[in-house]
């Protein structure tokens, strides 16, 4: 074993990760369940840092996965026609965009949410003829260059080489502890034509900050925020690659909010099996792209296409949303009792419907708190700018049983840790 | 049919671009062929743009594809230890870098070959302390904001709606049809103090431009090159995203060259199926990237892993390298016989290995030579800055029959087009 | 004479702005007066944008200056060692630095304030190793590259033609009238590793705001600004070009804060003369310069050695710093009876020292009532984003029954306005 | 003495560099003399880096100066329209720029050179709508950030402590030997959409390059390059700073090649008297600036616009373009005689009119030279990225016996240098 584990660290680069705080080898996967190849079970609450909304390898997606496959559809379509993209197009336009009354244009800018933010802060600053792009203290948008200029982490900043510029950091929501007024900075640079600020292409949000420790926007902060962008003509994106497809309840995590961004980001849990895919959405009126202007090789994945659309019925035909509250109420409740017995340690709970976590006030109890979880069979992650977060990512199809279980050895592995 | 047409055009940004030369939809496909969805049968001497080295649904990649599937293995696994995962290192290691006596350390930088770029520039920088990268006229390296800092197309670049910068142009080999010496002005600048050139961390370079006009890279300048960065201390970057994989013959298109870069970008190809997939190799001393510095969602795709190892093992077992050259010669041949036939019309012939193109004077002849090929059943497109080379990309897997099928339509479209 | 005029805009570039308002041709000017070819004497508040602290033609600097002249002493020096130099130095060192117990060491960087800013970001970029300023909202700092990308204007800023980067913006004093503590954003983003603010290099800040709206930071402001950059080891640069030279009431316009920046730039009324001259003043340690890094043709102005030498002993034998705050007592009562007699036009008093200014609800009634001012013989100019504030400069030396004859003035063109 | 020259050490900044070639304290000036506080006179052939054409402290130019400033007429007055100003432009109009055709506006950039460069790149960006400037291999064009840019100089570079962007490189007239075409890259890169050049918004060039090694542009070279930018719509900026008013022969140095820039820089020997003055010439349609776009503190300095509307009169009332060929060629002569002494160590004459040079196989030997020369009484300096140029710069108006006795110290000092 010991050998085989030696391949890794030879071969593989030391950029890998999350490898290093769950010391085994996986091989087989099902719903809420990982297994390493000593056939031990996992709880999987991290979910492919929220890439398995509907579990791994969920069998219905699956059966559609295989029959495709089997039949010999066409795998890689680069930007063609084919007849999984027009399913995916009329299932997503059908199940998603009607039913919510939003009018957007589908971008396929390659198969990552890096990819995804690139094209749309291209297309803005395109569109507008400005450069800026205001984000977010604690953002998470992606690691290459584009994406990366408006990311918040400095770490992972500082591996870009040179200085990431065209880019102004707002605070989000709450960021100051409620002692200054929303957006009373922002406005005020706005409209100020001596404030240095060059008035921006756009906007780019997430509405719960995955990333940068479960921040969550008020739906009253985002209507504020959908609000000022329309009065002073800059674009709104929504990088909803992490918190999208149903994570927080809704498809779209900004529909509680009830605003209309005029670009949206998806991906991770898009595919809905795991499969690399992304798309942009763009209002209409903003596709002025040239054919070709922004390309790729895999733009017209033949396979994600299909469990993607299977994965919009499932959603639908599951009642996903409503389920999705109901487990959320299951984990704040339990959130709750560990907060409660930790009042000094654990410094607040964060995140909103499926995406939850506890703040530690000493940063590393989080890390430690994830080791002890995985030592008793539960796989979660930290977040934030300290990882000083325990996160809950868990698909959204684990069940009822299944969150009692992973909970109670979060709670286990809360009280081990903060002796 | 018409209606579902329209699905397209009313729902998918402009800024497709394939589907237009090609107005069908297509359905399924296997080895050399497409088929749209009336059954009609099209020859794909285009392969994903070189995605598709092994042909469509290549039935022993099918195999293992579906068997991993059916076992419920991990599809989506991030930068965890897997099964598939060593697998794919073991394979590449073993197959791939130990005979050929290479060093690397492997990095997953994300699932498209733009990430491979992103990563590859992001390291070069933070290892040298250094901003400017060096690419050459026509290169085409991606399109995030990294990657198309360094790609050469006014188009594209002008997509970026920023300045791109940190990046110093040089004629690609041949560049100023010989009228000057290779790397005279380079030389010239890196060896004068006050030249205005900054010291570059790396130099990027395809040994073919695929996407800019077939231009090839002689063994003698790659040498050249290669030399030069070993004598001024700048890291040697071979993007071989296109022509990688055995397009050219050998498994690396710098082989031939006998030169050893100290980072190489893989993708298209690398999963053998059309699955979105990308590796960075590094040389091991490079790789001083912290955990996690560079990360991203689709890092860990078990079903690229394990179409990636069988396709490595197919080449190997199939002899892919010298057949290759054999089929080379045979588009060759019909190439040449083209061009004879065409003194005038046609400037020249370009490629290397199964990557070949003919070069028109008249720019507006290539595109219209893939129309007509279309029309006659053959897939087709266009390379180079005025889109003036119709470019032949055919699975390396085409039967000499197909190859002769596929090359006397293009003898007759070009034909038909230059009556 | 109508046609003389027509030379200027015939041969000059539309660029020219001052010459706008005040529509003759000068061509004399002594003490506080200028006069223009028919002899009009105009009374001038402007005094060069505060570059005429002591006046025009100094008379004891002007006997200076012409006996320096007459005896072929040498103009220009380059940076050679001079006689002239060395008493600069001397008395420099001697008249202002000695005995505010300050510590720096010389540097000429240009004739310019912007290039005194420049070297000093440049300085600030080397010693760190790091790229980002901090600037405030309605800052000014010239207009070459480096000054204009920590300067405000929104119109000077897009004349750059470039995006203008490397910089971010802070809210100065009060510009968010209170609504939020100071430096609540700025303390959080630096103590924060998620914030997306790059450790900035140094801060830029002018103690009052000269072309942003004479907006005037509280001593306590600047102390917590000197304190947070101390903390956080980020280097604090001073711009004294406009408010330095004893415009506030002492020589440095930060000495009421009793801090001590780590550099500071110094142009304007330093040579006391008008004549081109600038410097930039580093703690010692920070003098990490190689030889010639920065370098420039006037670096070396004989007479301004000689008549910035003449004016630092004119400024203290007279107790001009006295003086000054006297006067700007007689200022401050003036102004405050016109602010009582039009309570809602007049939003409120600004400034500091002899640099004073009202600002208007209505902007036009600035530039309006320094036209009614010019046609009453009274030079002033307006500040401020939207040009709302009418500025008062006078020379220092300005008598009080001049400057009781020109806020007569300005009392009856504010009437004549206001009407 | 001793002490007195520790105050440079002790109070000015590390950056000073002339000085320490020439160690002692300078005093008086007159004509091509300059001498130290000793009263040791030394023959002045560097001439303030070409910024006294018309010797120290010129007797026609000082009579004028003193009038001036002994009447109070106005020493510093912005950008109003001044006496002063009106005769400089009336001047300059019909002794400069009427006789040779010139049609251009006036802009007053600020005092120095490095003004004059940034509003030129400026203004060609705001009017082009483009970014990129094109400048030359061991071009010198300025200290702050936008010449910069465009300089070569790498120690001068990395001053800036940021990555200097938006310009690209181009090789100077003869920079490679003569081993290729002159433009061959150039015209190449713009002529193909896929080169990676983004449409540049200008070239700068020095038609001598007088920092970079007194490397002279051909008349040929030139035509050829205005040719090109004429026909790729590209803007031409001739930076004459230091090679204007007469020091090649004719007033502007681009003369003798028949060409008209778009833009022309001027400053150093513009005042005449060694004052801090500069000017920005454009094309009329090019004067798009708003008022007040580009502005700055010294751009109406009356003493400067006195010496310099003097220096024009006298410039061709004594036939200088006349006298300055005669004296280049004694200084040809001699320096012939120096080369053929020693064929080995010398490897050429470099320079134009009177800016000549010797450039040594060892780069040693230059400063080597000089330093002789100082201590034999000759001031000179070194040039090129490697100081491998010893350079002369006599003032123009000195006189041949001058020119003679300076020309055997130089012998001298080869001579003892290379013995």
């Amino acid at each position: 074993m010991r050998n085989r584990m030696n391949v890794f660290e030879s071969l593989e680069s030391e950029v890998r990760s999350y490898c290093r705080g769950w010391p085994t080898v996986f091989q087989k996967a099902s719903g809420s369940h990982l297994y390493d190849e000593n056939g031990r079970a996992f709880l999987d609450f991290f979910a492919g840092a929220g890439t398995l909304n509907y579990g791994h390898n969920n069998p219905v997606l699956k059966e559609r996965l295989i029959a495709y496959l089997t039949d010999d559809n066409i795998v890689h379509g680069l930007d063609m026609h084919t007849v999984a993209k027009r399913d995916f197009l009329e299932t997503f336009q059908e199940v998603i965009l009607a039913p919510r009354g939003l009018d957007y244009k589908i971008q396929f800018p390659g198969p990552a949410g890096t990819n995804a933010v690139e094209a749309a802060l291209k297309l803005a600053r395109k569109y507008t003829g400005r450069e800026t792009i205001v984000s977010f203290t604690n953002a998470f948008h992606g690691m290459s260059l584009g994406a990366l200029a408006v990311t918040g982490n400095s770490m992972k900043r500082s591996g870009a080489g040179i200085p990431l510029n065209h880019a102004v950091r707002m605070p989000f929501d709450n960021y100051l502890d409620g002692r200054t007024p929303d957006f009373l900075f922002f406005e005020r640079l706005l409209g100020d034509s001596g404030s240095g600020l060059d008035t921006p292409a756009a906007v780019i949000v997430e509405t719960v900050q995955g990333e940068g420790g479960l921040n969550v926007a008020s739906p009253e902060w985002l209507r504020g925020l959908a609000d000022l962008c329309k009065r002073q003509d800059i674009l709104l994106i929504v990088d909803d690659v992490q918190m999208g497809c149903g994570r927080t309840g809704p498809f779209f995590s900004f529909e509680d909010a009830g605003i209309v961004p005029d670009i949206v980001c998806l991906s991770k849990s898009l595919s809905g099996y795991g499969l690399p895919f992304a798309v942009t959405l763009l209002r209409p009126e903003l596709d002025v792209w040239e054919p070709g202007e922004h390309n790729g090789t895999f733009r017209g994945p033949g396979p994600a296409f299909v469990t993607a659309a299977a994965a919009m019925d499932f959603w639908t035909d599951e009642g996903m949303e409503k389920q999705t509250l109901a487990k959320r109420d299951q984990i704040e409740g339990e959130l709750r009792g560990i907060a409660a017995a930790h009042p000094e340690q654990v410094t607040g709970l964060r995140g909103r419907g499926m995406a939850q976590g506890i703040a530690f006030a000493e940063p590393a109890h989080a890390p430690a708190v994830c080791r002890a979880a995985f030592d008793r069979g539960l796989l979660m992650e930290t977040s934030g700018p300290e990882d000083e977060v325990a996160k809950l990512l868990p698909p959204l199809t684990t069940t009822a049983a299944e969150l009692a279980e992973g909970l109670q050895i979060l709670t286990d592995s809360v009280d081990a840790v903060l002796v």
